[in-house]
């Protein structure tokens, strides 16, 4: 079975640089791979907050939060 | 032709936690992983700045730096 791995960002530089580099060199036959742009998805802040994601770009792999460089804290994008 | 990637790390609990769950989930056809342990390994050290790492755990793909989370920063291996 895959395991889940979703990609938070908000569109920054940082975040796309990552998204391509990144959470796109994941090995497609290990991991089902979620991209959400909590800028635009406010919704899903909440969970990522959960995850204890603190800041964006960052990677949960199942429940195991990445923080990858440093985009922009999650608070300055309630 | 597969890019090359270099996880750099020094043997701390975050580094071991990031080398196992996001080093290792690379895709491997796509790319070519090689784990280097800065703290053991100090000959590295210089290679590994020039990339841009600040900090371990730190993953170079090509000559792009990606910090993940953080484990200690790289003046501290000196």
């Amino acid at each position: 079975m895959k395991q889940k791995a979703i990609f938070y960002h908000a569109g920054c530089s940082v975040c796309v640089d990552a998204e391509q580099r990144l959470a796109g060199a994941l090995n497609p036959a290990a991991f089902d791979v979620e991209i959400v742009h909590l800028g635009t998805d406010r919704s899903r802040l909440g969970e990522a907050e959960a995850a204890g994601v603190k800041s964006v770009p960052a990677l949960v792999i199942e429940v195991h939060p990445y923080h990858i460089n440093f985009g922009a804290d999650l608070s300055a994008l309630k």
